[in-house]
């Protein structure tokens, strides 16, 4: 059975952290995957503590990223994966040293801050035959799943209308002037990048809009804002776009819209049916056709596809939720990597976990947006 | 008691129509109207019959609106105002031959279908002082009203995000092709003007938010589509505005939006607080402090203020729906232009009924919209 | 046309009455009522200044309602109908004075304070061959009417499970104490009779879920409790159905139960099938067949039944509410009577609005509630 | 590290279960607890397979829960507790054998299906010193907790009113007669016990509705159905009850209930304020106030209380679901169990987690039901 697990590493994840946390949940909620190696902080005594905690041997707790990546490949029983939970800009680098190792990847989004390290990303995974993954967490929600199986199965007929929206509340004052991490990073340059609210949020709607429809984005005006005092970094955006089959699309990302918590929606219309689904009550779908009633698909039931019954657990009515999402992620991106391990290669498209191609078109959908809005929000082609 | 009555009459609405029935069952709502003239329809003999139907005398149904307007302007107990529901292209030559009579106007929206025409309107109402309402129905909802007293009160703060849409399903197919005279008028260039969709319902979007809010418009950028094939019009509108105060906004505004009724909603985001109405559900309105739980505030509540309170008529739980709403419209026009009678002069800003001014800006608001989007959606100054 | 209208009187409806208010708009709704004679108020005063504002003429407002009756039963242009709109313990009498004279008679719900009163009724109405209409206005609403027909149709098997609620709030507190003429007759055994809360509210929930499901109830367990110190008469209510058919149902009614309006819902459930209905949101129902996903059925829409579309007036998603319901009751019954007057008789079963014999079996469910629960809440026949 | 784990043992939950893996996925979620040893089925082939699927040694997998229980309690590191996830009708002997050579236990619900059992139970845990905590799931969802601490500090005055329901769809045909394990054994009277229905999901709203309120059940009247031909414990059921501090409530459980997945939903009702919480919405909490607008309280938020944000991970808007809750139940009973381990005592009363009393309760709250029904719903004292 031990031989059917894969063994990783994590990079980031240190006491306190919110989402390296998630990750360790969620990699071992399906049973596939062990943590046997860290560097969870750049305080080496951080790292320490917290690889105590998890129970992993103190050689395989690293005070660098680069002396884990060298190491572990050099190890008999060596980490399989690696995961990436530290702020934006240092995905690049640290997710470039284990590649370069042949050393698979598992990273957070934005999976680098400019296009250009992206590009360089994908050649290097290619050049070593290692799988990526980004965890775009919202596409791992079996509804979602549902979604996209709808639309390519044609029950929406020709995509017409394409609604995303994420409004959070969260920085509507100036939470970064305190000790909240999570505000303190996302909104200093250094660390988040050239956006802060559309790299963030605005992300996850151009990736779940894309992955549940497969329309791609022709033009877009974009038009990002920062309306907290003193922040530099925007805190809302808007983005109306026209995709190439004649769609049409508004995607809004805001981290001032009080009253919201994670309120990421997504609403798309075609021809002969609509479908709308909402982050914050996962586990239904509504699906309307032309002139007929609103019907609300729940998550379990037998009238769903296979994707959505593949990715879930439990019966209808007992809510999963944004950890059981995440660990679909890992659950899928595992099964690539385990079967990888076995026969030596593996067709990644039969698996469905967020590849490093959909990382690449997000950070270039970021750029665009702060370049056209930095332009008086004037059209850009994509 | 009669005495304080207003005598109107009505062109359009004759058998078939729907929004003359509404209008009728409005002003004689809240008993300050009584119906005593018509010009119903172009088709004399359908006019006589909705004459008889509504027990009207016969020498008061009119071949045509100019004759109505000239005959009724000598009669010594000729009509207060006359309630127009004709077709948008007609709205214009109607309300000029009553107005330049001195008599009043209760008129649907657009106003007209060119903002020069209603400047004329404009300049006419103002020389023979005569009161005019444009029916932006949604306006008259009692919890829109407290919206718009919560925002006035300064409960936002300063508003930054404004989030308009206006989705319905009706025209996802080509209905202008069979007997539905609602889908082929609106749908018809001649008679609709040069926008359907946005004129008929981002129109509303474009109000309902004004109302709301005072913000005004600085920049519009506007996509306007033709989804069903064989159609000229737009069915479907995408705008992205930014505001003289520095807020941003969104409408969409779409007609082939499956599993839509009449989904108008309405979002107000705030540094303080935000808001949110929806149409199809309209005695309730969500608003949220910040760092505090949303509320349900539900109309007929003691808590609620006096403009919630003045335009409603039974306790909280019992619906109030479209009728009351267009009630309200017709009652708080009704009380201004009983006082106008009774005391030969009015402060029209004392009433809270939609004004000509509105209806001029919603007609230029369409003509931006249609402006921006023939050229590449460009940003246009408003 | 003149000749298509209804004549009728008002006993109640005073100024500052809420219900009279109600019933006069609902009656003029649909054009086919016109109010001629009224006995307001047992303060004549008070009578005139109502009738002045309504426009009556003086010699048609009477000081009592004897008088009422018999003079308007004489008159050759008499009322066609009476609506009563006084406190329960009055009905009786009152009604009791028209139907002697052969004049049909509208009245408020329970429709008499005993049911032995209500046989009595039963026996004049048929003597004197007068129609009588009991105000139940929830089964007005046009998706009441669609749950009827769909339980009619087969649509939900046999029914097995009935769930009806009606939580309000208002009187939570001793609301009687202050000036709140609604919540001092109520709560008053001389006006309101043998029950408050299950006479008021329970009895719509009795007559509701009859009126969708046709089941009759064999058996019934109450628990009637007042919460409010000082009250005399119950402010909640909970009773145990069982239903001849084998179906077994619940009934809550409550007007201490904080954060409801007026929350009126039904759950049918059968072997096929079932149904749900709010009244605050009431022109939505949701409707689930055997392991299929949830419809929310909407008014207005062409797949639903005849019996919504002939009770409804405007297009899905225009909200009809409460005022649309009651004026549902009106028309319905005012087509009966208009038949009856031209015709000489009508067949009442072919008209749909709440009949006698269903006021009667509401007063009886009110007593065999009170009953039970005086005597340990013990199962009792119906 | 690893001395602040628990191990564990599990009798049940072989091939196929649902509920022993859920129990495993709950364990493990906080780190806590380590599975060591199995007896997962009759079948020893099946515990083989099991076993090695989830990596344990051979050597700690048992053909029987009476070798188990032996063989553990007499290892230097034999298992801390063990948790039991099998039918209803083994729980009783399983549990015995554990707590008479005292090892803890973590047990499903009903704990046992006579009442005796239970007390047998609850001698041998006190004789014995083991901890035992019943699953009853949903007391473990934060906003439960919050629910419980909101009545604690009287937010919500006297409790008046408890409404619980629990709607499931799944038995509303004869599911039981296919290979539905899940159903075959819930609808056998040799398996499940005394009730079907009842006992599996109306003991939830019992538990639930006493966690949130403290109210203690004075008297009820229980009125059990089997709607399903041919099946022969209940698939339905209704229950009124007085309480001893004068509240009354009503609780439906029932799994022929069409459109409902898992619908448990409680509502409280107090002299001062009012609560409403759904599972399958489980991250919102509807708290009203007297004459104050409805509040939806999210988790994850700061004006929540204490036992809401110990039992909870992520941000708000980020939903939790089955398995936190699940989680939760194991969390709190393993820091319980830590404490006593290291410490050789704990008061259990500080942790929260369902304790066997309640346990004792639940069954006996069937019992009761059962009773009642069979004699013609007569009222009972509790």
């Amino acid at each position: 059975m031990t031989k059917k697990k894969l063994r990783y590493g994590m990079v980031g994840g240190g006491p306190g952290a919110f989402i390296g946390e998630v990750h360790r949940r969620a990699a071992k909620f399906d049973g596939k995957n062990i943590l046997v190696a860290g560097s969870f902080s750049s305080d080496y005594d951080k790292t320490l503590a917290k690889g105590e905690e998890l129970g992993l041997e103190e050689k395989r707790l690293y005070k660098t990223y680069e002396e884990m990546a060298a190491r572990e490949s050099e190890l008999k029983e060596g980490i399989d994966f690696v995961s990436i939970t530290t702020p934006n800009h240092t995905h690049f680098k640290i997710a470039r040293a284990f590649l370069t190792r042949g050393i698979s990847v598992v990273c957070d989004k934005p999976v680098t801050t400019s296009s250009a390290e992206a590009e360089e990303l994908l050649e290097l995974a290619e050049k070593h035959r290692a799988l990526f993954c980004v965890t775009y967490t919202y596409s791992g929600y079996p509804m979602v799943k549902e979604a996209k199986e709808l639309v390519e199965n044609g029950e929406l007929g020709d995509i017409r209308v394409i609604m995303g929206e994420y409004p959070q509340e969260w920085l509507a004052e100036r939470a970064e002037m305190g000790d909240n991490r999570q505000a303190s990073w996302r909104t200093n340059p250094a660390e988040a990048g050239i956006s802060n609210c559309m790299g963030d949020i605005g992300s996850h709607i151009e990736h779940t809009t894309s992955y549940i429809t497969g329309c791609e984005i022709s033009q877009l005006s974009a038009n990002l804002n920062t309306f907290v005092e003193g922040r530099i970094l925007d805190d809302n955006g808007q983005v109306m776009i026209k995709y190439k089959n004649g769609a049409t699309g508004m995607f809004w990302a805001s981290q001032v819209a009080i009253g919201n918590d994670n309120g990421l929606k997504v609403r798309v219309f075609g021809s002969k049916g609509s479908l709308e689904w909402e982050q914050e009550n996962p586990n239904y779908l509504h699906f309307t056709k032309l002139n007929e009633a609103t019907k609300i698909l729940s998550r379990g039931h037998d009238y769903l596809g296979p994707a959505a019954k593949k990715n879930t657990r439990i019966p209808s009515g007992h809510p999963e939720g944004y950890f059981e999402a995440f660990a679909n992620i890992y659950n899928n991106f595992s099964q690539a990597l385990l079967e990888k391990k076995e026969k030596g290669k593996v067709k990644e498209e039969d698996f469905d976990y967020p590849k490093l191609e959909e990382g690449y078109r997000g950070v270039k959908f970021v750029e665009k947006c702060v370049e056209s809005s930095n332009n008086g929000s004037s059209w850009l082609d994509f």
